[in-house]
């Protein structure tokens, strides 16, 4: 991705550290933060050791440095990808589609955000946290605009919107990663998401 | 919820490790894996620290055995509450009743599965994995078999019901947690999957 310069040692910081970053996410991914050592970074990102210590300082702001990249990346994806004021389906379908296209694409990234950095313990967890209530709040709205032009706004309180937009929001992380085809994932979400909050728009709810 | 024994040293083993076990997960599910010390579980516990030690031997132990435990009696309550041999709905809703109504009881066990388990350095990821998808290929089971009675089975392929199950169980994830009435959760849930995942039984998907 990053065009290398022509004397290593002539590299600008911001091109080396966004190397370091790439090689960071990779191992990340493939060995987990506690298994990972700055050592194998270093080899990985074909640097010294100390040089990654200059840049990026710890093991825990490195992780945290990668996380803060991946999810900026992958927010700025979604966020381009919604038709904005298209239909509400509209817009949840080009956002999904934006979301499992770059999930597909950005394996490593994903894995990091999803599998390693949600964790309690992990060092950027409340980052990733604030990330996910802006999407939850974003879906929120997305539902609550089409509760409000549906017919049975009675029916759809603001708890059961945002309920929905937690379960939606759930299925499409469960489901990122799991095929290589975006747009395949995108459509089984949407049917599955939409088809359903469609009946419940429609004041068609399921009862036991 | 154990019961005490007379003297605190003849409280048998069995009964002493499970005391150990609440206090560990309670500490773990407040302050993360990482942040956690064997000091303050032995406090919590009202017991010495070798004398975990000697119970449990390490951290990475103690978080084995309590995530073993919770994984255990959640799946192990997600069972008893299911309606076996009742139809594909009827099934799924008991079982997501007792998903629901279990994690809003046991709120610390579920963030231990949950929020730090499943993470990628976790020293149980591999368990929590397992354990999760031996509940997809249940929920895949059910979606299966409601499929083939549905009017359009070559509607939907393998992957896309296998798909179906692991969007509902991050949306069940997701929400669970999320609201101490099990119950109104379920509900929403299950309008929202069910309603959705009925269109699609019935020949009925969403289009762009």
């Amino acid at each position: 991705m990053e065009t290398q310069g022509k004397r290593a040692q002539r590299v600008p910081r911001a091109v080396r550290e966004q190397q370091m970053l790439d090689a960071a996410v990779s191992v990340f991914a493939r060995r987990g933060f506690r298994a990972t050592s700055m050592d194998e970074i270093a080899e990985a990102a074909g640097v010294s050791k100390p040089l990654v210590y200059l840049y990026l300082k710890s093991k825990d702001e490195l992780f945290t440095a990668c996380v803060r990249r991946e999810a900026k990346a992958l927010s700025a994806a979604v966020r381009a990808s919604v038709e904005a004021g298209a239909a509400p389906d509209r817009q949840l379908w080009s956002g999904l589609l934006g979301f499992f296209r770059y999930t597909a694409e950005h394996p490593d990234g994903w894995n990091l955000l999803y599998g390693q950095a949600r964790s309690g313990g992990a060092p950027s967890a409340d980052e990733v946290a604030a990330m996910r209530v802006e999407i939850v709040e974003f879906v929120t709205a997305l539902i609550g605009t089409a509760a409000r032009e549906a017919p049975c706004v009675p029916v759809l309180a603001d708890r059961e919107v945002r309920a929905l937009a937690l379960a939606l929001v759930g299925a499409a992380e469960s489901l990122a990663g799991s095929s290589a085809n975006g747009r395949e994932t995108a459509a089984t979400l949407m049917n599955f998401a939409w088809a359903g909050l469609g009946n419940l728009l429609a004041g068609r709810p399921w009862s036991p």
